[in-house]
């Protein structure tokens, strides 16, 4: 290291009071406007943070120690950070802000930790979840525009867990993938398939997550709810769930997903439409639901007009979009 | 988990706009007044950093599999949460809140991650660095109080890298602390040692951290400089460093460390003086530091008006202080 390369300013006797804005200049110096945008907002926010609260070193120290058990208890199938920002509502309130839902279209939530790539394509009408435990549902849904128009051949990916309330990766003896599938929509923007009626479930809590939640006096469960995720070119990627209406926990959701829109009531399935659906009998449980798209085109003139706004609102007139994201404009 | 227990909130559609304060509701119910004000400013914080930099849910990602690399690096001789709190600039802050020195007091900085509970104790003038490559170096220093009085018998914690700028911790071999020692001071309030000229050297950088301040153009030195801690019932716990002037890092500490009031010049023993110190050849570097201390009482007070004043400058004029750290008040 060659100390005349030094490409940094000058820091000495930080204080409280000038430490922010002198980590601030020399976190400047990189290339990506974006990354200088992240960098001096956090390190401000982090700060603040400790200004305001007076952090002390015993609290610092027990935040260092809980970071560290939350990274080491990471695998391949568990990821403890994600817990910890859905917990936080993070989660919910990043896809937002990613993916603003003009009114009329139907709104996002949570993806959860538990959607995998290894879901078998079905053609409509398949069963695509096993579970002798399960109570039948049949699934019935249209997906659209929002002036009413079918879209067809958008790719749909649904999951949810078994009646024992797990998604299959749970298993340790995982073989092949069960209670997800994807389909594909026709040309009147139908779907429908065969599952079994969602049930509430806790998210893995035998970790710092689930101390922390214990320690705040909160629960580790999520309601009842599929979950359903849309994607076609041109599109914007719709990723969502519906949530049973009645369930104990459709108030408390422990990661902050319920929308009212996306709660539904379960139908019964009739002699006339067990007629129509093969395989499927009277009296078997129901869910429809008709979802609304919107293109990338309008999703990102929105989120762009968003963050030109939000950031108004932080006193930087001039802001420019790169790659889709605000950063302030320098003179 | 029965649902009828459940103390949380009734939570739904939650917005960009109503997501802080539902989430700040759900953690308002645990006992604790200081947990419950650090976490309701945590997730506001939380919450408005990604409401102003519009964060995307691809850095969300980038961001989780950070937090995930920095917990997994992490053993028993090593910790990279702290790394990344040091060049945040966040351990010197949490030091200035949590230790505040009064006009004519030494100054405190960075613990570090390499002091050790196992130095061993030793007398005034001992050897405290074998190390064969390094430069000899004749500490003489006092510890007083504001007033001038010597204080007797504190506990001074010293510690340096050898010569090679690795702490003894960071060799593999490592069978017995070396440079390292805790000395008494005398009833003059002085105390004295032997150990090796300090070197400038890298912190860890191998690993997220290292990669990350590599993206911002930083480099990961610290000037060279000698740790220590002062203890002594009744006395605010003093850690410090004293840093050697024209490093060519003086200026551009990795971790934000260097004070001027810190910064010493080394001298040359003398004739005189080579005869005062047994062991200590004329024209061996000498380092002369005279510390100043507080006691408990002063920091507390010091610590408890500062506490107050930043709660009120967030507009909370009722503050309570609990065990020594601040909440609002509420009526």
């Amino acid at each position: 290291m060659d100390p005349s390369k030094v490409t940094t300013l000058p820091l000495k006797d930080l204080t409280i009071s000038n430490i922010t804005e002198n980590v601030n200049l020399v976190n400047s110096t990189n290339p990506s406007p974006r990354l200088r945008f992240l960098l001096s907002r956090l390190t401000t926010h982090l700060h603040d943070y400790a200004r305001e609260t007076r952090l002390s070193q015993g609290e610092w120290l027990e935040a260092i120690n809980f970071l560290t058990a939350t990274g080491q208890i990471c695998t391949d199938v568990r990821q403890e950070f994600i817990l910890l920002s859905d917990i936080f509502g993070l989660s919910l309130l990043v896809d937002s802000i990613d993916h603003p839902k003009p009114a009329g279209s139907t709104e996002g939530t949570v993806l959860g930790p538990f959607h995998t790539h290894d879901a078998e394509e079905l053609e409509n009408g398949a069963i695509m979840a096993h579970d002798e435990g399960g109570e039948k549902l049949l699934v019935v849904c249209t997906v659209k525009d929002v002036y009413g128009n079918p879209i067809e051949d958008v790719a749909v990916d649904v999951w949810e867990t078994d009646s024992t309330g797990h998604y299959d990766v749970q298993h340790p003896g995982r073989d092949r993938p069960d209670g997800r599938c994807v389909l594909k929509s026709d040309a009147e923007g139908r779907f429908w398939f065969r599952g079994i009626v969602p049930v509430s479930y806790p998210i893995p809590h035998d970790g710092p997550v689930g101390k922390l939640l214990l320690r705040l006096g909160r629960h580790p469960m999520r309601p009842s709810h599929m979950h359903f995720m849309f994607e076609k070119a041109g599109w914007d990627k719709l990723v969502t769930a519906l949530y049973l209406r009645g369930d104990p926990y459709e108030t408390t959701d422990a990661v902050f997903g319920v929308k009212q829109s996306l709660i539904v009531e379960l139908g019964t399935v009739d002699k006339e439409m067990a007629a129509r659906y093969p395989g499927v009998v009277e009296g078997t449980k129901l869910l429809q639901y008709d979802f609304v798209l919107v293109t990338e085109q309008q999703s990102a003139e929105l989120r762009d007009r968003n963050s030109i706004e939000a950031l108004g609102r932080l006193g930087m007139e001039k802001v420019k979009i790169v790659d889709g994201l605000p950063v302030p404009e320098l003179d």
